[in-house]
C-alpha cells in the first residue's frame, strides 16, 4: 500500500513555498523526521530538507543513502558526512540563501550552532504540523485501515479479558495480534489497567490479575503505512459492589457522545473540550478529568490539533482527532472511552466501530 | 528488580549541585525524560525537575500524580496544570532563583518562551548525559540482564534463520521472544536484512525470503529495568559464489576484535574508532564503512560516549558501549558484528557472549 501519490508531494511543496514567501524567508530547513516523511515519503530516521524558491534538497547520512534513493523522488540527494551545520552552510552558499527558516522543534543546541553562522535565521512555528492536521482522502483511508487492524486485533483478544487474567498478558497478546494484522509499529505502549491502577491515566501493565468489581481500561493503537490509530475501551468485571463503577461509566459515555456530536467544521477546539468537560463537571467529577478531551492522529499518534481547554484552534474539515474523556477516582478506578473522529462537512464521522455501551464481563 | 538504591539518587543530586556551583547557576531545570528517570526513578513520560542548592522539586501533570507519588521519593511534587513555563516561573519566585540552568536538548520553542521571562538562563550542555556514561555495578548488572534476555531470545529464534524464511517473520518471532523474556520495551525496531538489503545499514525487515549466498544482518536489543542492550550478528546462507561474502566477514571480525582489544581507561574514543577504521581501510573497504564504530548504551540504546572519528572523549572505567564495525557493498550485501563492552581497569570486558565466528547456514 502506498498512501501518497507523487502529485500530493508536489502540492505540499507548493504550499510550503507560498508560506516561505509570506514569511519572507528564501530558504526553509525541515528537521522534524515526521515532517520529512510527510513531504518526501522517506521512512528512515535521520535527515533534513533544504527548500528554496526553486530548488529542494534531501540530505541524509551514509546509512540511508540507498534507502533515500529508493524512497525520495524528485529531490536532490546530498549525503552529509559528520557535520550537519557545515552541510547546511554549504547549501546556503550554493543556493544564495540569505534568510533561512527553521522549525522551532529543533533543540536549543542545534539552534545555537546554527545561529552562530553568518546567515540570518527565522523560526517557523508548527508550520508543517498545521498542514498535517487536514488529511486527504488517501490519508483518511489509510487511517481507517489502521483503525481496522487495531479493532480486529482487539476482538481476537477480547475473550481473554476476564477475571484472573494478568494485565500484562492481555497487553502482550494484543501487541502480538496487532503485529500479525500488519502493524509495523505499535504507536505507544499498550495500557491495560485494572482496579485502582485504572485511576492512573498512564499506568503500565503489571502482573496484577483482573479482580471482581474492577474497572479495566484498555488503550491501544494500530498502524498502517505509517499512519496511526488510537482507541480506548473500559470494561467492568462482574462483582458485588459495582454501582459506583457503573455510574462513572455512564457519565463518561455521555461526555464522549456529547463531545462527538459537537464536532463540526468551524467550531473552536476548546468548545469541543468544554462540551465533555462541562458535562463531567456538572456530574460532580470535574476535578477527576485532568487531561484534554482529545488530540490529532495521523503520522504521529499525538499530533495537532489539541482538543483541550488551554489551547484552541478552529476545527476544519478532514481533520482527524480523538475524543477521549475520562474520570479517575483514586483508589477506586477510572473510565476512559476514546473514539477517533474525522471532521466531515456537517458532522464528525466516527472511525471507531467497536461497541461502547457498558460491558460487564 | 530495582536497580538503583535511594543513596545512589542522593549522590547523583550531590554531583549536580557541585556542577551548579561551578557553573554559577542557582537553579537547574532538567527536562530530558531519561535524565529525569536517572535522577529520580520516575518511569512516566512527562515532567521536569527543578533543583536549587537546597531544594529539589519534581513536577508532572495530572496524569502522573499517583505514579510520581509512588516512584519519586524525597522530592517535593508539584502538579502542573497546563502551562509549564508558568510553573517554572512560580518555582523561580518561590526559591529566589536568579540564574536558571537548562538542558540544551530542549526545543528552540521552549527555550524561546523561557528566555522571555525575567530570570537569567544558562545552557548546560549534556551535563547529565556525561554523568550517565559511567555506570555503577548495579547498572552494569542490569545491563548484563538486558544482554542475557536478548541472547536467550535470539538463540530460540536462531533455528528459523535459514533459506526460505522471510526477514519479517524472523524479526517478529524475535520480538515475541524478547517480550517473553521480560523485556518491557524493545529498544529499537529489529533489523533483519538479507542479500542486497544487508548493504543498507538501517534496512527495515521486508517479506523478502533468505536466499542462497545471502549475507543476513540481524541487529536487535533487549531491555531490563529500563536499561538496554544492543547487538548484531551476520550470517551467510549456503550458496555457490560466497567467497567475497566470506572475505567481508573476516575483515569485519578482525576489525571488531582489534577495536575491542584497544579498549582501556584513558584511551581517546576516536582512537578506538580509528583502530577498526584503519583496519577496514587497509583492507580496501574504507569507503564502505560510513558509520561510527560504536556508542554508549544504558537507559537509552544510543547514548554517550560516541566511538567515532568526528567527536572524541577519553574512555573511562565502567563506561558501557558497543563496538560495531561494518562493511556495506551496494548490490552485494553487508556485514556488521556488534558487541557490547564494559570498560574495566585493564581492558574491555565483552558483555555479548554469542559466538561470532562465521556461521554458514
Amino acid at each position: 500500500m502506498k498512501t501518497i501519490s507523487d502529485s500530493v508531494y508536489t502540492s505540499r511543496l507548493v504550499l510550503i513555498r507560498e508560506a516561505m514567501k509570506k514569511k519572507k524567508i528564501d530558504g526553509f530547513l525541515v528537521t522534524d523526521i515526521t515532517n520529512i516523511h510527510y513531504l518526501t515519503g522517506f521512512s528512515g530516521s535521520s535527515g533534513f530538507l533544504f527548500i528554496t524558491g526553486k530548488e529542494h534538497f534531501f540530505s541524509t547520512d551514509f546509512r540511508y543513502r540507498n534507502q533515500s534513493e529508493q524512497e525520495v523522488k524528485g529531490w536532490d540527494i546530498v549525503i552529509e558526512r559528520g557535520n550537519r551545520i557545515q552541510t547546511i552552510q554549504n547549501l546556503c552558499k550554493k543556493t544564495g540563501t540569505k534568510n533561512l527558516g527553521f522549525e522551532s522543534s529543533v533543540t536549543y543546541e542545534f539552534y545555537n550552532q546554527l545561529s552562530q553562522k553568518t546567515f540570518q535565521i527565522t523560526a517557523a512555528d508548527h508550520f508543517i504540523e498545521r498542514l498535517r492536521t487536514v488529511k486527504n482522502e488517501a490519508e483518511i483511508n489509510t487511517i481507517k485501515e489502521a483503525v481496522k487492524r487495531a479493532e480486529e486485533a482487539f476482538l481476537e483478544v477480547k475473550p481473554f479479558i476476564r477475571e484472573g487474567a494478568h494485565e500484562r498478558a492481555i497487553a502482550l497478546r494484543l501487541e502480538e495480534r496487532l503485529r500479525k494484522k500488519g502493524c509495523r509499529n505499535i504507536p505507544f505502549e499498550i495500557i491495560v489497567a485494572s482496579g485502582s491502577h485504572s485511576a492512573l491515566p498512564h499506568a503500565r501493565p503489571t502482573e496484577k490479575k483482573l479482580q471482581k468489581g474492577d474497572l479495566v481500561i484498555i488503550d491501544w493503537g494500530g498502524e498502517a503505512d505509517g499512519y496511526c490509530s488510537d482507541m480506548t475501551r473500559t470494561f467492568l468485571i462482574k462483582g458485588q459492589h459495582i454501582s459506583k463503577q457503573k455510574e462513572l461509566y455512564q457519565i463518561v459515555l455521555w461526555a464522549n457522545r456529547k463531545a462527538i456530536s459537537s464536532v463540526i467544521p468551524g467550531i473552536e477546539s476548546k468548545q469541543v473540550d468544554s462540551t465533555a468537560r462541562t458535562f463531567i463537571k456538572n456530574a460532580g467529577y470535574g476535578e477527576m478529568f485532568g487531561h484534554g478531551t482529545g488530540h490529532g492522529v495521523g503520522l504521529q499518534v499525538h499530533e495537532l490539533p489539541r482538543i483541550s481547554w488551554n489551547k484552541s484552534s478552529p476545527v476544519r474539515e478532514n481533520m482527524v482527532f480523538t475524543i477521549e474523556p475520562g474520570i479517575y477516582v483514586p483508589g477506586l478506578g477510572g473510565v476512559r472511552i476514546e473514539d477517533m473522529v474525522v471532521v466531515r462537512k456537517k458532522r464528525g464521522e466516527v472511525l471507531t466501530s467497536l461497541r461502547k455501551d457498558l460491558e460487564i464481563i
